[in-house]
């Protein structure tokens, strides 16, 4: 077999000795690995690299594609930019994958049968980070969920489970509430899971999706989410399998992916052949799947859950009773080196199978199909800052500002419609949205209109803050009425 | 004691019966209420009002201002409105308040140890459903949170603790990203957490605490959580403290209140004397602390708590070697009659002491600082669908747009910064924010400017789909910056 290359970085803190232990383990299962060593964490960043890596290593990371990351210590004080962060932005890493397993008898758990991976959407969504405050008392952020964003990490799921022998995917979105934004997503799921009608599909509101997540996870097998709901649920999932010191993680890209063990680099326990190197090898399988080495990578795991089961266990998980030895790093990779080829006996033995696109990049098969569809633009939501009277008072007002083919229909208050009609118990913020649409009714209407619209209003001495184009999409309107 | 006047609705399927036997229980502990009836649900849905609810019936709750209602049911095919909804947008309760508690060894849990309170913020965030398309690709959805929105939910979640003898009030929020906007939630809870000395308070990251509370909830008290993480944390809490049967809720407004059992209307076992009124009992506990009826809600309390560690238990949580007697509705009802001054043994009693302010209204304590701020035009953010090119060559075009006192300064797609510089690795949506600046970078930036760069992009063909104002406040920006 040809060598796979691949960028591995140490890391600090414990990241050297869990860095090792794990190279040696998967090579010993067969890996082919050509490894390129870059330098990345504490050391660069005290040398003035914002981001703790080095220019030049991102060259290797675009040749090799593939990047098995050790933990790193981000120094005290400003001015320092998340590593992570970085790599992700950079090359557009838009599935974080974790698996959340637990181990009992063997390891402690109030959930003995869970083995569930979260693949969460890793760009989109509130995470865009773009926020604005326009008025005194009101704040915005928007939530962005786009189709090929989304095309991807569903797709990459239902892969996911085929190569890792799964059986079924599960979506979460809060689409009934969300019609549109958690509405395409779900939308798309029920697109592709027809392709894979090997895997089982479901999709739970995302309340109680979560509600029987952390009471029954046995029910779950892959988990694919928008990333807000990801980012919470996959520390909730974490988190009460009673594994976070022993979960590895991907971060997948279409041109880049990164493994990684999901703790820190514990720097008090460096240097003492201490540190369980768990987390990071099991990232390293991850790895081994996500280029193909998939024997090595069968081999490597069921090794280390013999490991597990024999009880040959690190400080921080060994338990007077359960566990029979306690070692250290070195002497725990040894006892997994020694296992290859042995499967577990009571934990379930681990199979992988090859899948198909292989790196992650689906970019050929994306539908995009709605981009062909047709858009008409059908109206404006012009928003004000004002404080100065009733909903009532303002919609007298604004309609002098119809004309030039537009008319005011309604205005709103935090989603609420306030005119015309309107309780009088709703509390109005100064953050308000006028509704404008085509005098007709039906005809479009033009950005030339628009832009005159907002040259009235500022005339008039309004404060606008903000506009949103409603548009129809093959005749259908694509934005939200206002709360009755 | 003076009768306090409350709306009754006795509900659909099993409504009747719990009702009732609540009733009776909360009456036999000493409450005083002049109980003024109405009728909502199925049958007033099928006469043909489409939010289940008699116009009428407002009068009633506008009057009393008090609304203790049985669950309904809602006829099956289109076109009808929840209830629940209608009369949350109508008065807007801002405020929805569910104890989760664990009755172990009384009923079965794998939390034994639970007695959370989570106080959601019910009008604001995601849950406006201002949501838009405006390209072929991407979907936005508007994230509100606003401070007079947040001082209500924040205040009402101290006034609730000390009204409760609770201790602590922990607080969730991502504002490590979302800095603006949950940054704003987190800061009015810094501002008022210090007026309440008496009760304890804290913050998490909502990805870390929503882990600690799904595996180790008796750390937790009282919650309070934008409208999102508390929708879905309600229901990881309900859920893992076993008791979604037995579990009441409140909604509360600055006007009226309601409350409410969590379950629903069970039409197969109505009329048969089995039904458990305990969740609506448990709601009418928190409709007497609110009306300041505490002495008749803590004998109500104790005397059911003991009747449930007696063993005296309906069929869905009776259990053979656990429980002792098995009753229907109505007896239960007796048991906890029979027991009103008795306080329970095992599980914890429960004392309730009079609050300040009263009836969730604190409007006379509002801060609203930040209204008197300083606010500024800096530039506009326009937002273009485009899929004609490379990053570069949108940066050519729209600079071409700069004039006028207004210059462009950058480019982001989907919150990551495109140009100048840009990764080739980054991923382009058709959805692109331009931003423009004020030429001098320091006067403001007028409404008639930006109407004037519209007119110019309308005239150059480009299709602007939003606009999103730059703010100073107080000579800070108030707006986000792209991720580079």
């Amino acid at each position: 077999m040809a060598k796979t290359p691949i960028t591995v970085a140490h890391g600090d803190g414990i990241g050297p000795e869990i860095m090792e232990a794990t190279l040696r383990i998967i090579e010993a299962a067969g890996a082919e690995l050509d490894v390129d060593t870059i330098e990345i964490g504490e050391k660069v960043y005290l040398a003035g690299n914002p981001a703790g890596i080095e220019p030049g290593a991102f060259e290797s990371l675009r040749r090799t594609k593939v990047f098995l990351k050790a933990p790193i210590t981000t120094p005290q004080g400003g001015g320092y930019k998340s590593l992570n962060v970085t790599v992700r932005k950079t090359f557009g890493l838009y599935a974080n994958v974790r698996p959340c397993v637990s181990y009992h008898p063997f390891v402690e758990t109030k959930h003995p049968v869970m083995d569930v991976v979260i693949v969460r959407e890793n760009e989109e969504d509130v995470y865009g980070g773009i926020e604005y405050r326009q008025t005194g008392q009101v704040t915005q952020c928007l939530k962005l969920i786009s189709r090929p964003g989304t095309e991807k990490i569903v797709r990459y799921a239902f892969e996911y489970a085929r190569r890792n022998n799964r059986k079924k995917v599960t979506c979460f979105t809060k689409d009934n509430i969300m019609k549109i934004t958690d509405g395409l997503f779900h939308k798309v799921f029920e697109e592709i899971a027809p392709e894979y009608p090997d895997i089982e599909n479901e999709h739970w509101i995302v309340d109680i999706g979560a509600a029987k997540l952390a009471d029954t996870p046995e029910n779950f097998d892959v988990v694919v989410l928008p990333n807000l709901y990801g980012d919470v649920l996959s520390d909730v999932a974490a988190q009460i399998a009673g594994s976070v010191g022993l979960a590895g993680s991907a971060n997948i890209g279409e041109h880049i992916a990164m493994f990684e063990a999901i703790h820190g680099s514990a720097p008090r326990r460096a240097g003492q052949n201490m540190a369980n190197p768990s987390g990071l090898f099991l990232g390293a399988v991850l790895m081994l799947v996500h280029i193909g080495q998939n024997e090595a990578a069968e081999r490597a795991h069921n090794a280390w859950l013999r490991t597990m089961e024999d009880g040959v266990h690190t400080y921080d998980i060994y338990k007077e009773g359960v566990s029979k030895q306690k070692v250290g790093t070195r002497e725990f990779a040894d006892a997994v080196i020694a296992r290859v080829g042995q499967k577990p006996e009571t934990l379930k033995a681990v199979t992988y199978k090859a899948g198909e696109g292989g790196g992650g990049s689906f970019a050929g098969r994306m539908a995009r199909e709605t981009s062909a569809s047709k858009k008409e633009t059908v109206g404006v939501d012009v928003y004000l800052d004002w404080t100065e009277g009733s909903a009532d008072q303002l919609g007298e007002a604004m309609s002098e500002m119809s004309g030039g083919g537009l008319k005011l229909t309604s205005i709103s208050n935090r989603g609420v419609k306030v005119w015309p009609g309107g309780h009088t118990e709703t509390f109005c913020s100064d953050h308000w949205r006028c509704r404008f649409v085509n005098e007709s009714g039906v005809a479009p209407v033009s950005h030339a209109q628009i832009a005159a619209l907002l040259a009235r209003v500022a005339d008039a001495g309004f404060d606008f803050i903000k506009t949103e184009n409603l548009c129809d999409f093959d005749g259908q309107p694509a934005y939200s009425h206002a709360q009755e």
